[in-house]
């Protein structure tokens, strides 16, 4: 098997910005962890000018200011990143990615042609300021406010109480010199909701007049980034320092918008900034690669207790419980690169200069890229953690890269968007459309649909489902597509019954929807389950022929945990007997069998440059010798 | 409900150790995260020593020579330790559990006279030299020599190979002078397994002749603690250096030993040690009930989003989801704490001093401590990990102690024995048992249980157990009872009818366990779940009856959450039906509503001294107010 030919499948369509930052790379070497956070800031401030000059910022900016209009080759090359340095990565995220890309989406030319050939540059630092002490997923409601003032045409910036500060801001406490603010636009009197606002933070180092910065100090990880706090106190700002795209404020201050809807408005706003999710997403996913080319290649080495039989003593990785540990994850990890490419994609064809708006695209983007977000932050932290214990002592140590990988990527479950705010948000969408579709029924069609429902419920109750007869046969693709694609479906249909009781006036709509959370947070899982499913099979097909019978396998694996792990409900709903659910597990103890001897090829497949791999967990001899009195194969 | 009559209950047998450690506790006071790793180094060193002359080390040590004999005292106050620096935690227990255990329990008077006092009061500091580079969990096979040379009468210490260097030794790095070193005795040409010596590694802070020591330089957390590598090229110590309780080795050569067998010498050895264990799980609990007490509080304060019926911002513990991450964990926090006393206090009643030597109490003792440090720490690292998800941000600053919690405690899931590897050794003392019960029937027996074991599997093919006819009552403890406790039974005969050929000569012994490997772990797990169960029910009749219907629904909430994790076990093999599973999952729902109101009340209860906690997350003032514009509760 071609490793290449592998990887080529692997790297998708953006395979030559993976190869160029690969190349790039090599210069970014990782840091002491010895570091003082003061030195690290001060190294990852280096290494981010560095970034600047290999050009690859410039990549997703607009070509009518010196960028290339890639959107998702920059994407993909910040993906790549995550291979290295994570404070790097995330300090270049908030530089190009989410300030850089605020004033980008949301400025108009007059912002366009003042800022963003220095902000491409890394010459102007800045900061997204948005999330505050009190308001982090519900940003709709944060309470800075931007209040204008026609005498001096300027709006005036007010941290009008504590919990209004502006936390966790990455590029505040030390390098930020100006900042995307987000605050409540007050004009005439009148509040119309969210807006961004340019505002300086910094002159000459120090904090701008009126502007209190303090620092979060240290953090679990990412301590190369100097994120900080930011209090205002009547701090001015020309008209034009509002982010004009959606709205504006005129001289005098009456205010205008593109988008009557206020909610609509904001959503429109916030949606344009979905590039930081899919970021988030694609760095968590080569950070788990990462963590298991790194148990993999340990776990094959890695030899404790001797085979009674030979007197040999095991690779750790031949043992079952360990492939079980790591082959599913990796598994998944395959799974998750191709919707990730698929997801980097739709965002480019949406999102590149020229492209026509597409509302409803754009819409069901923002979900994906939700449920992909969380579901692949939250596979990162697992699929880490299961690393680092799959690698004992060693993995607790600094010089073998896991430590720093699982510290850094920890809080990518909950920033940009926590995971589960970000579910239901999947989810509510996803009613969306189901209500949709239902409320686009005849009154016939809505009742045979509602005793379709019922149906299921009945079927569900007796707990077999006789309506199915021939018996699964788990490595059948159609058989996997239907079980969890139907779990999907059902799961939303479910949850859209028991909310319709909250249509109705005077319902206690907090009180309908909490007893159901659970139940909606399983329906966006499930529904993330079937898209990624569909973009590995989708992207096996696009692959060289030679590679695929092995990919088909690990989608099997995949498919199958995915499967395995959700086995209760489909016992629960008749979708699989007893003696089916335990071929299941079968299935998945065979696979984790079948593809252990290209275990080494499918991480190597990855193409993680060795120089940020390479550490003392990789490099020890094998301490493997024969035992001339072998314990008992029971404690192996 | 009175705080003081639940934490009483919760404090169990050593209360009083309990409140002398909280009382001394707040002059150690949490260490600054941005210490450099020297400086930490040394304020733990300095803490070490303090905590030396409170006089708590001298409690576990034997009377005769300055100690109190309290041995489940002193495991308890380390478990108090536990909620403040993990680092003093560990420097403590390597010192006196470890290194002073080791002399205590394999030494004899010779080395007790010379060193015990000396170690008790931290004036000579120790290491536990035992773990090599390439044999952690195969401890029987380290490759460290002791040949004894009757010419001089003393053993000379070789690491032959490098990966029989000496790994990740706690005091190593900078402050041990002695260890007790673990290595194959050789005397006469001959090797009598695995013995313990007491070596010098240092004079006068350099290392001793022949002693290469080396730094595992920065970890994941613990960075207090100097972890290090010892090489030794032909270290000289005298005859008594070997820690004779079991063996020893006459001037001549001559070796002799108490226990003929080799391996159960070995395993005796080591047994003596389960203090280390029981210690570890001790202190994994106290960490996570620490976590647990910061996401409660602040999910009783953080409110986010307003329910669209009262315009109020809801606080997040009052979203179901929000309550399914923390409620149950908590619940088994309570379980496990019940445990750990009973296994304490089993402990203190096997190794006081003047007990009789139990054998199979002592073997009975050691499985059990190998369940719950396997199953406790691996809860701590799960409910560490969702205590910061659910503080946000602010759970990933290091000034609100979770991230230190996070990595100090990540390696207690490999370290102390690495938890795959004691749950199989937990199993095979199981299946010992299993397989005695089993040999003791008559052929007459033998087959009814052979055939009963059949009709077993036949139920379970149908997927219906048609034995049993009453309709499961989630919250009948006798129910409960009687789930738990037949899911071990079962899973514990099934692995033991697929390992028995493994008996027959020439069979595949590796290959039979490997592929039964995951069904022996789950059967040991599912043992451990008895055990915590039954531990809890015990501690429940014995507190104030003022308390008990509280902590009866605490016991329910743990007992559903143990069954509705396995359900898909319980429906595969016939025990839920469908419709009882689901039951099942409502009823872990009812019981986070029921509890929640309760929450505040349950953490408080751990007694956690109030400066330990004390941390901006609980210190903000609560940013709520009423919204004007409420966001619809589905974003909720």
């Amino acid at each position: 098997m071609n490793v290449d030919l592998l990887q080529k499948s692997l790297d998708g369509r953006w395979a030559d910005v993976r190869t160029n930052v690969r190349e790039q790379m090599s210069r970014f070497s990782p840091a002491d962890p010895d570091l003082s956070r003061e030195d690290y800031r001060a190294r990852v401030l280096e290494l981010t000018h560095e970034l600047a000059r290999t050009g690859q910022p410039h990549t997703g900016f607009s070509p009518d200011h010196g960028g290339k209009g890639d959107v998702g080759g920059v994407v993909t090359a910040f993906q790549v990143l995550g291979y290295g340095d994570l404070s790097l990565l995330v300090k270049a995220g908030v530089q190009w990615g989410l300030f850089g890309g605020a004033v980008q989406v949301l400025g108009t030319s007059r912002h366009h042609d003042k800022y963003l050939r220095r902000i491409m540059d890394g010459e102007l630092l800045g900061c997204f300021a948005m999330t505050e002490t009190g308001h982090g997923s519900d940003v709709q409601h944060l309470r800075t406010t931007a209040t204008y003032d026609p005498a001096t045409q300027e709006f005036v910036i007010d941290t009008p109480e504590p919990g209004a500060r502006k936390d966790y801001i990455g590029n505040a406490a030390r390098d930020g010199e100006m900042a995307v603010v987000f605050a409540q636009l007050v004009t005439g009197g009148q509040t119309h909701g969210v807006h961004a606002f340019l505002v300086p933070i910094r002159v000459d180092g120090q904090p701008a007049p009126g502007v209190e910065i303090s620092d979060c100090g240290h953090k679990a990880g990412l301590n190369g980034v100097d994120n900080g706090r930011l209090v205002f106190s009547g701090v001015r700002v020309p008209r034009e320092a509002l982010l004009n795209r959606f709205a504006d404020v005129a001289e005098d201050g009456t205010y205008s918008s593109s988008i009557e809807n206020e909610g609509r408005r904001f959503f429109t706003m916030l949606g344009t900034l979905v590039r930081g999710r899919i970021s988030v997403a694609g760095g968590a996913g080569s950070a788990a690669q990462k963590a298991l080319t790194l148990a993999v290649r340990y776990g094959e080495r890695r030899r404790q207790f001797a085979d009674p039989g030979t007197g040999r003593e095991t690779a750790i990785l031949d043992y079952r419980a360990h492939q079980r540990k790591l082959l599913p994850l990796l598994a998944t990890s395959y799974a998750l690169a191709y919707a990730q490419d698929d997801l980097v994609a739709e965002m480019h064809r949406l999102q590149k200069p020229g492209a026509d708006h597409d509302e409803k695209a754009q819409r069901e983007l923002e979900s994906r890229a939700a449920g992909l977000k969380a579901i692949g932050t939250w596979h990162a932290t697992h699929t880490i953690q299961t690393c680092r214990e799959a690698c004992g002592g060693a993995g607790y140590l600094s010089e073998n890269h896991l430590p720093t990988l699982k510290a850094d990527t920890d809080v990518f479950t909950t920033f940009e968007g926590d995971n589960t705010v970000l579910l239901q948000l999947l989810a509510k969408n996803l009613l969306g459309d189901y209500g949709k579709s239902v409320a686009g029924l005849s009154t016939v069609g809505l009742a045979r649909f509602v005793g379709e429902q019922a149906l299921g419920d009945v079927t569900e109750r007796t707990g077999l489902n006789r309506l199915r007869v021939r018996r699964l046969d788990p490595r059948s693709r159609a058989a996997q597509r239907a079980l969890i694609a139907e779990r999907s479906e059902h799961l939303l249909g479910g949850v859209a019954r028991r909310l319709r009781p909250a249509l109705k006036k005077g319902a206690d709509q907090f009180g309908i929807f909490n007893a159901a959370q659970d139940h909606l947070l399983e329906a966006a899982r499930a529904h993330v389950d079937t898209l990624v499913f569909d973009a590995f099979a989708a992207g096996i097909k696009r692959s060289a022929p030679e590679v695929r019978p092995l990919l088909e396998k690990v989608l099997d694996l995949h498919a199958l945990s995915v499967i395995e792990r959700s086995r209760a409900w489909y016992l629960e709903h008749g979708r699989l007997n007893a003696g089916e659910s335990r071929a299941v597990t079968a299935a998945v103890n065979d696979l984790c069998a079948e593809l252990r001897p290209h275990a080494r090829l499918l991480v190597d497949a990855f193409g993680i440059p060795e120089p940020w791999l390479a550490c003392p967990l990789l490099e020890d001899p094998a301490a493997e010798t024969t035992v001339a009195n072998p314990a008992p194969a029971m404690v192996g």
